[in-house]
């Protein structure tokens, strides 16, 4: 069995874990995971094939696939940002994909791009938007990617409880939104 | 795009997530949905729409949509308290709904109750149980919500860990039974 | 309802959140969530039936189904170590099951041989391979179970949390690989 055949696999099980499901053009959904496989080689994690890897892990969590961007994207765009993962409607045809807007901050494409000279490659399949650098990217900010800085929250609707920069963009148990988690307050109570 | 189709977009996907089902009836969902969006209007989240409200987010957790209940009424009676949500066989059209008994204890309704005349409103949509007074209220118990006590849990069986009042019904990762989750009790170990 | 359709539904509901289906064979399906069934009566919660047990449940965690090692079973092999749970092509007749090997610790089915002629009887369907004693099993490995020493880890890619013994064989948010899960060092920041 492939590499390819196995992202796949492993892709059509997380759709159906979030609640979405992968864009019906199978030529189209090969070249993505070609792109995928070969972004594991690279880097050792399934980089999305749109965007651009600094090459730590740390920093390029938010886009290994599937991207922190993904579910919020389906749900309001219809598909991912690489449009591999789609909402109900598109899958059955009912509904056509318009241009999606990338979610991911300047500040950590800034980040990418500042290490893409060193580590980082232009990803195989590019359908994605980064072909210009963000004018944001002063030259001062390409030198030090910033630090990662986790915290622990917690969704207010259902409990679930998350380790990472920013919280979700929408809860993957209840799909609250983002405002509703709030950061965890841990005292005499966890300690107890 | 309406924020009816949206609520419904997002009430799919969740659907999926969790392993359960809309309703087939798509008038009846659509008077769900309806009264979701007006409860979202009202309170800034989607409460549900056969539940009475307090206003307060942390008090009104567990009856936002999709309720903490939903899992377990869907797996027990094959629906969720408004029939929003149901099994796959129900789905399916092989078992007929019966009649829900309401799973929220008795004091988190009395809450509502006892603020409903100050900032809550009767739901548009009121397929609930919640036409006479529970027996219990006592009018000093109306006067002052009790505090919201928050703890952190986890499943013994797949380590799932959450932050809320009381532990899930149901896993929503491995769907253990409520008696599999205990107390995170956070030592040395987590501080290491 | 007969307890083995509640332990079927609850699996149906499971399969679609974890991004599994269940064996297509009916018979096969009914025979497992029989021994399930009779497991859960005897032990209190329900042990794969085709494992051992200790009949502690901490010892026991990690194979009461669905097992921690069910979702990298389903994704490499195309099913579990039961076969109740299979991959989306198995399930579609596109692919068929070969052999399956143990993926469960050795230490960890000792310890389950260790107290098995006191608290746990084989389990009523057996078609694991557990006919034979692991070899390391030497007597003095028999006599004390281990003890069970929970941590805290988070996916590095989705922020997921998990407190058990090992990381996640893989991440039931995103499907990351056990290697992206890193423990969790709480310090100042989660006591602030």
């Amino acid at each position: 069995m492939t590499q390819s055949v196995i992202a796949r696999q492993r892709a059509e099980s997380d759709a159906r874990t979030n609640g979405c499901y992968l864009n019906p053009d199978k030529d189209f959904l090969d070249d993505l995971f070609q792109g995928i496989v070969k972004n594991e080689e690279r880097y050792g994690y399934p980089l999305c094939p749109c965007r651009l890897a600094t090459g730590k892990l740390d920093f390029d969590a938010d886009v290994i696939c599937p991207c922190i961007y993904r579910d919020i994207d389906v749900l309001e765009y219809g598909c991912c940002y690489c449009a591999l993962y789609v909402r109900k409607d598109v899958y059955e045809g009912k509904t056509t994909i318009g241009p999606i807007s990338e979610r991911r901050p300047k500040e950590l494409q800034i980040r990418a791009y500042g290490t893409a000279g060193q580590t980082a490659k232009p990803s195989p399949v590019s359908i994605g938007t980064l072909s210009e650098k963000p004018k944001e990217m002063a030259s001062e900010n390409l030198a030090q990617p910033t630090e990662v800085n986790r915290k622990a929250w917690y969704c207010r609707q259902c409990g679930y409880v998350s380790y990472r920069e920013i919280p979700p963009y929408i809860c993957p148990i209840c799909k609250a939104k983002q405002e509703m988690f709030a950061r965890l307050e841990i005292g005499a109570d966890f300690r107890g």
